[in-house]
């Protein structure tokens, strides 16, 4: 039977100040998934993880994204999933967009690649929605695309890649749990046009930063002053990691997503350490269990394995 | 005597959804002004135009700027300028910034371009403090750096050159009157957080559009969900003006600065030009006086004549 295997990577969104529309892609982790075309009508899901995630495919983030492009197929009866989570759920590193995108490419592949990214966005963001009760793209969109990723417009869908420079991630995971619903509810609904100036002139620098590959502007740019008041008072100790880190060289970071996990941006890999050095030295007298891991920006997302 | 005549030109600032931190350098109309040193203490002024602008430098938006010069040469006695005013005052195509920003490059140009452009833009924001209250740069740092610039941040000042690909300009210039005051006390204060991320969606799409010289993109991210629906009520007809430009291929506009003009983004020159119809046919029948006229980028900013 025809089958592909995929890696699908950790993704953060956000990036500061482009809460909702800014994203980029992790090397590492990656979860893993094996698909299969199935003569038996449906999804099938296999686990092969300790997380104990659904196998009904109407309630798993993977089999709604293939339940959706199946609607699509008339030549074609099931799939089989094999599945194997890295990225932890809830870690606020992309980890239901990893399950939705990986699985959304691997059918591509199976089915002769007829699909453009876009289009797989748009199944995986299906997946996306059971999830988080909302249809996001901000993790699916750079997991897909790899790279940088901007989210001009949800609908239509309007995803553009962004050139940047080489640049090393630094992720501190506190093992604590941030709901996303709860990191929703806590921003105001209403904020002062003044300070979505400043928002947006700090996103309009961070994007040209990248472009321009000019690491002060992306530094100076690096500032969020809607989000990041409200939801750093979830994360434990926010404002000591973030300056430790800083005066270790990071050129900044914040939260990733809507956390728990924070991330922090570097120019080399010798600072990322350095910076991972810090945020130890932070967190390891806090007595709350993390972990830290560092990464580079994938520029393939979803990949054969 | 020694003695600089410059080129100033006109600007619009905004650029749809970028409001208060991109602006554009227009390649006409310009300001001409003649500047001398003197050996008279302070800044003395000749009008050779109609505007009947003060004479008294220190109520005068070049006046003011010299003066701010004047304050840290210990070996300059003063200024004298000769003022050529083109651009109407109160068009909404940056007039005032023209005033303050030649005048500086010109004294720059007399003290041995001691200054960097983005000194030079500080000093004229002092000229154009007193023209619209504000120490605003967005009109005074395209027509000071040429081509189209981002203002990351006012305090410390922050400005980045943008490049683009080949633009026209349409410009429609009502005979009416909006103050700089009521265009602000328009706007309200507080602003949805969904509109802002939708803005700033749109400032990164514009952004990246002028970099990747995508004119789809452009086209797609001139769009403003915040200012617009409430400073359009201050120009008569501006969305059948709007519609009827984007119907004859316009990229998109809208608003240069706080109004009344409006300004249109074109790929090419004829398309420029079936725009202007569209104005003339739109305003034509209003009864209204106007102006329409259409200009490129300029790159070079205030120039030396």
């Amino acid at each position: 039977m025809k089958s592909v295997k995929v890696k699908s990577p950790a993704t953060v969104a956000n990036l500061v100040c482009g809460f909702d529309i800014l994203g980029l892609c992790l090397d590492n982790p990656c979860d893993e998934f094996t698909l299969s075309l199935s003569d038996e009508v449906g999804v099938t899901i296999e686990n092969i993880d300790d997380y104990d995630l659904p196998t009904d495919a109407t309630k798993n983030v993977s089999g709604v994204a293939l339940l959706k492009m199946l609607d699509q197929e008339k030549d074609i009866k099931g799939f089989h999933l094999i599945s194997k989570k890295i990225i932890k759920p809830g870690s606020g590193i992309g980890s239901s967009a990893a399950s939705a995108a990986g699985v959304v490419v691997a059918a591509n592949h199976l089915l002769g690649n007829k699909y453009s990214k876009q289009q797989l966005v748009d199944f995986a963001m299906y997946g996306e929605e059971i999830a988080s009760g909302a249809k996001h793209a901000d993790n699916i969109a750079p997991a897909i695309f790899g790279g940088i990723t901007l989210i001009r417009s949800n609908h239509p869908l309007d995803i553009i890649s962004i050139d940047y420079p080489e640049l090393f991630l630094t992720i501190l995971h506190p093992q604590i749990e941030v709901k996303t619903a709860d990191a929703r509810n806590i921003l105001p609904k209403e904020i002062p046009l003044i300070n979505a100036v400043t928002q947006w002139a700090n996103v309009a620098g961070l994007v040209t930063g990248f472009m321009q590959h000019d690491y002060d502007l992306i530094s100076r740019s690096l500032e969020d002053v809607i989000v990041e008041p409200y939801r750093s008072t979830l994360i434990p100790h926010f404002y000591e990691v973030k300056n430790a880190c800083k005066e270790s060289g990071a050129l900044g970071g914040g939260i990733s997503g809507s956390g728990p996990s924070m991330f922090m941006l570097s120019k080399t890999a010798e600072i990322a350490v350095s910076v991972e050095l810090a945020m130890k030295g932070v967190y390891g007298k806090t007595g709350i269990e993390f972990h830290t891991h560092i990464s580079k920006v994938n520029k393939n997302g979803v990949s054969l394995k």
